[in-house]
């Protein structure tokens, strides 16, 4: 085994546009990819961000946030998204995309997208250059062209994937297996 | 867009398999799917688990673990990590797995698998069911024949995803494209 050194090689992790409001009411949206699941019950979320970002603030001040699930057809915006500040643009409007507001937290959703955790902030942990934010889970919406008995479809919803450092995005590939289930073959 | 109510709905979220030594130093690893990078300076990563696992007070007892990364080729190993406890069971040897001791952390790797995170725990928050613990990555250990321009090659490492709730385990894809450079045509 080489030794790589001290760094963030999670292989690979999700790809998620987080949405906010700003204090005047702006939706805005971040690419990250510092994101997962941290609890079942109840369901929680946690983003890491740095704290120079327009989205940090925005969590801080509205306590709220979607983390939208983009599907491969909506690469470019998705990596745009990671690349322009939201004090310099209105992203929504530069990539044609639509901001809704969440019915449930005090944050905007993209329209465009077929997965979203609508989530209100319940823990903020500053951990470095990037603070943790965990929020909880109130609802789930998605596209139903997307869903299969009642859950999103992994190969229909066909999200994005990053490899850190390497800065490269991949798609999902194929249909391995049952978890807890071909385990037990062992 | 269709409510599906509050949901760990992550797509797809990382599988990892955590690597640590109970009191009487037996290794034992579990297979964690609610786990994110959260910093990158100290690059730091999350994981998650529930206070009843074997895994849960070898990390509180030791304060030091590894995130393993999988290639699909242990599938079987991997979902058998996830399904066993190691209160029961001697899961290594089960899995005719090979623990090595890391050399740069209190816990022991798996091995065969391709890549290894070693991290010492640094934050531990108590969310609900589940516990997230923080761990400074000290070194990342790879198996030379994953790496490409000392990284690793997302395609030859060949890492496992998963679906949440759906329960089913999928591969990695096709390369899409070049982060922070494909939106920058928007």
């Amino acid at each position: 085994m080489k030794s790589l050194g001290a760094r963030t090689l999670l292989y690979p992790t999700p790809v998620v546009v987080v949405g906010t409001y700003d204090k005047d009411g702006k939706p805005n949206v971040m690419t990250a990819a510092w994101v997962g699941v941290c609890c079942s019950r109840p369901p929680s979320i946690a983003v890491s961000l740095r704290e120079a970002t327009y989205t940090h603030g925005n969590i801080v001040e509205r306590e709220a946030f979607t983390v939208n699930i983009p599907s491969e057809k909506y690469l470019k915006e998705t990596d745009y998204f990671g690349v322009v500040s939201g004090r310099e643009a209105d992203k929504f409007s530069a990539a044609k995309l639509t901001p809704v507001r969440s019915d449930r937290v005090d944050a905007p959703y993209v329209k465009e997208f077929p997965l979203v955790l609508e989530c209100k902030l319940t823990h903020t942990i500053k951990i470095g250059l990037h603070t943790q934010f965990i929020g909880e889970i109130i609802d789930v919406k998605a596209d139903e062209a997307v869903l299969e008995h009642e859950l999103p479809d992994m190969k229909k919803l066909n999200p994005i994937l990053y490899a850190p450092e390497a800065q490269k995005y991949y798609g999902v590939g194929s249909y391995l297996g049952e978890a807890h289930s071909i385990g037990k073959k062992i």
